[in-house]
């Protein structure tokens, strides 16, 4: 039911942009869903679920996954006017011939038949890639991934790091990194044999950025010497700026995902108890993008009262990239208004338009479904009705923020491509 | 004039359904106007009219009613752009046979004129109830309030602690307390004493919602022990927290109304004299959420730079929610933004569409005018027109802001419901 | 290509309105541009042309005009979804007799050679002038200009204070300050004398305003005596305090541009090294507002987060004004948001809709088109359509907003007018 033939044909044409999803949680020996219980395992429904009523029961892994799906399902008509329910029906329509409507906890049965059914298919993992248009997928692996086992040219690496900066404290933390570099961390020279090593174990394997999600007060500062006693402040201002370093040295560019404090919602179902504060600002990253100008900082917010800062920063600072729509800020009207902002505020070589965060294949259509109707309708109103673009050029825009820039910025060449 | 059929299918539909209003001022005793002083003695007539340049004389008791409302109609034409304007000419236009515009001050005796003639009709009361399709009005009601000679299923009692928590200092408060409890308080087991005694009498008229507006900077934190001579802060934060623990054992929700500074324009008119600060977070209650699981705090922002958060917050708390659309944030640009975040990211049980808000039961009808004008807009410009919702589910939704949602978590039970 | 035939009728009816521009940085001396290069050292195209990866090095003063001109215009194609690149369109097509697109490096010889040739024109200002319809300009003087030299009714002298408040400890800044005023200050009472002289003399050629741009972190205080040597904050804050002291002795409106940090960008071209933190506030103004009830501040804010802020403040104090769109908030998508909220929340006498800002007269016509462009579709969409303004009226209301309000506020009476 497209709004008008502009929109809809700006829609058509945007759709047919084959995708390299610049971040995701996916496991790559294990890409596809294999049941309904791995859809609706995902925390938005697990969290929503809880929001409106349900209790962790059903989470637990001694109950049965079917019965875990039928409490999701009963409990979804109270979520049912949400950004996820909409993903959630977008699956279930394109990938398991459904056609009812609303979803409730009477369609538990049929639709995980349908579903295990279908991911039976020895080729759903490349139906689903197929159909939702993706060529590159890059991943987010703990430092001590051995990055084996798949191909690193479809599925990318992505060194991530929050262990690194916020977890060194811990033993543990240190076993394995010991274990991934054969250095014993215990001050700054150490940090950087071993992050040297990391660096060069990913890049070999075809990693092509390093990320971090990082809290709203977070402040890199140029590294000082530390020792594992240090104040937990400044030992991770010391091994992030290590890490700055050496995405500098490697050429890698560093998602920096800002403004997520974790275990906000100490009783919340797993991944579903973190939140944010807006009182952060960019200015907190300046001596950062100052000393690492060749560093492309991808810049995710989590906050939307950050987005006129970050459309700023990047229309001044070469080396700042504005970097999809993250968590909190990614339901439509907050995509919107954001990239509205950026369209008109930041050039279109430094806008990465968006990632799907997901943790299962069948997650990346709907959710760039709804960037793109947002993208149509925006290049619509804002560009092709003023008279600013052509249809074509609205387009062209379109595959900058959807495909160009992903592969210019991060240095992609695809098996296909 | 309506923008389209579908959005006029969807206002009238919305206009149809019977609304409790969760949040006024009104005085049960006196509830309708009697006149237009009592209308445009609304504190937004009379600061707007303050804005653009009354002196505040013909606010003095001394001044006849008729040359106050003559000065402020007067600068009425210097604001008739503003929101407060729109729901002025609804007012005049539906309650008062008026169908002049603009309004100015040759206007005066004509309105007033008119208004004397109708408020005078004994039923007078009852026809605003019926025309604005009010069923039930929340009030406000002062922790010594007798609650006395009012029908309390019509207008539901509510008890504000805003004096409690932040003026017990005051001999004058402590002695009206005294009087309502029987009980002095001097510290926490006798503030919890007294605490007691108002529930029980509140609850046992019916009251369904404890209540409070709150500074931007204040952060709730588990009560210690305090004595009248203690740090305002911690003396607060204690009366504060005895006060929700109370919610829990009688099961009220709480009503947060948070983010205004109190008497920052000092020599503004009689309640024009509060703004607020934006820099503030819902963070600064996040201990309070996971300490009362079992209360409903429903939550009102002063600065729609929260509204991100509010919407996070409720998604991922299952006591939070999400409250109407407060004050400052009360014109239909700042509600639509809001509004449309939150039917995208809060499940539809957890949001309090809007209340009025009023002292006079006349503003019932224009404000929620209002709000069910940009309801209607949002909900066929991102629900029904994309296909996400049919018309029929869409004004479902709808029922759920404005009434549904106050009847389960308020738990009120109607006359005529 | 207008949306529709309501709004394509407003545009024009706004068009018709003659402007006085109220905020700009034109030297008087030399309005007009002479050549391409004028145009395009605007920074807002050295910024994004160095932001998508040029190189300072054309912007060398040695390196030939055009070749600067060819290099900005080759890197033009990365970023010409941008207002900017609009800006630059409309300029072409307005001044240049340009009509092709997209603009790139290729078009360089040809777009110089045209500018030249018609700004050579004796009668190029005046052309400007009338095809932009703007029939008076402020400018933005330092504090030491003579203000000889042109007609100060086309050419408002405006104070620009920045140096003495955030400069006064460099001998440079004294020294001109003796220069000017005879005063040699090192207190506040010769700061006091100094600052008297220099407002006689503004307001003796006819300047019409005081303007600052502050920091997100400055807070006005009263002021208590300095010496050169007190602290920098208490300097500048006692600086401020006697400046708004002679605004209210001579009755100046007070422009305060709130919110830039200075050199964030360090290696950044020139002017395009300063950005801004949300993290800052209007109640950090209180006091001052609070202070000088006589004196008009016309508050513009750089970043939007403000805007509700500003709105309340505007509506609640008689003497705040909103004031345009300023630099990074100076985006359609940005002022379409703001500009909603002021038109429904301030009175239209309290709005001062748009300045230029600029440094070349050529940029009025397309910055206040872009201006104008948002403005008539903000009011057909909520003024008109939903029957709140007849067009006639709402023709009247963008009067307010781009003329009436300029001269009423800043007292001005111009040559024609």
């Amino acid at each position: 039911m497209p709004v008008d033939h502009l929109t809809a044909d700006l829609r058509s044409a945007i759709d047919a942009i084959a995708l390299i999803d610049p971040h995701t949680h996916i496991n790559p020996l294990q890409p596809a869903s294999k049941s309904l219980d791995d859809i609706l395992g995902y925390h938005y429904y697990t969290e929503l679920a809880h929001s409106v009523g349900m209790s962790q029961e059903p989470l637990a892994p001694s109950v049965p996954a079917r019965e875990r799906v039928r409490a999701i399902l009963t409990h979804m008509p109270r979520y049912d006017n949400t950004a996820q329910y909409a993903w959630f029906l977008d699956i279930c329509k394109t990938f398991l011939d459904y056609d009812g409507e609303p979803v409730s906890g009477a369609d538990a049965d049929r639709l995980c038949d349908a579903a295990e059914r279908l991911m039976a298919q020895a080729d759903w993992e490349q139906q689903v890639l197929t159909r939702s248009k993706l060529e590159g997928v890059f991943l987010t692996n703990e430092f001590d991934d051995p990055l084996e086992g798949f191909d690193t040219r479809r599925y990318i690496p992505c060194l991530r790091t929050d262990d690194l900066v916020f977890k060194l404290d811990q033993p543990s933390v240190r076993e394995r990194l010991a274990q991934a570099t054969g250095v014993e961390v215990h001050d700054r020279t150490t940090l950087r044999q071993a992050v040297g090593q990391l660096f060069r174990h990913f890049t070999s394997k075809g990693a092509r950025a390093c990320a971090i999600s990082l809290p709203p007060d977070f402040r890199p500062q140029p590294a000082g010497d530390f020792t594992l006693t240090s104040d937990p402040v400044a030992r991770s201002q010391a091994v992030f700026w290590t890490l700055a370093e050496h995405c500098r040295d490697f050429k890698l560019p560093f998602d920096l995902m800002i403004g997520v404090n974790r275990r906000v919602y100490r009783a919340g179902v797993f991944q579903g108890q973190d939140l944010f504060d807006n009182r952060t600002s960019l200015m907190l990253y300046a001596e950062l993008f100052n000393a690492f100008p060749t560093v492309p900082f991808c810049v995710s917010i989590l906050s939307s009262t950050l987005n006129q800062e970050l459309c700023s920063f990047a229309w001044i600072f070469p080396n700042v990239i504005t970097s999809g729509h993250w968590w909190y800020a990614n339901v439509p009207a907050l995509i919107a208004m954001d990239l509205r902002a950026r369209l008109q505020a930041v050039p279109k070589t430094k806008q990465i338009g968006y990632y799907s965060d997901m943790y299962k294949l069948e997650f990346g259509l709907p959710k760039f479904n709804m960037y793109r109707s947002v993208l149509a309708n925006v290049l619509a109103a804002d560009f092709v009705r003023p008279g600013l673009l052509s249809e074509t050029r609205a387009v062209e825009l379109a595959r900058y923020l959807l495909r160009d820039n992903v592969q210019t910025i991060f240095r992609v060449s695809l098996p296909h491509g």
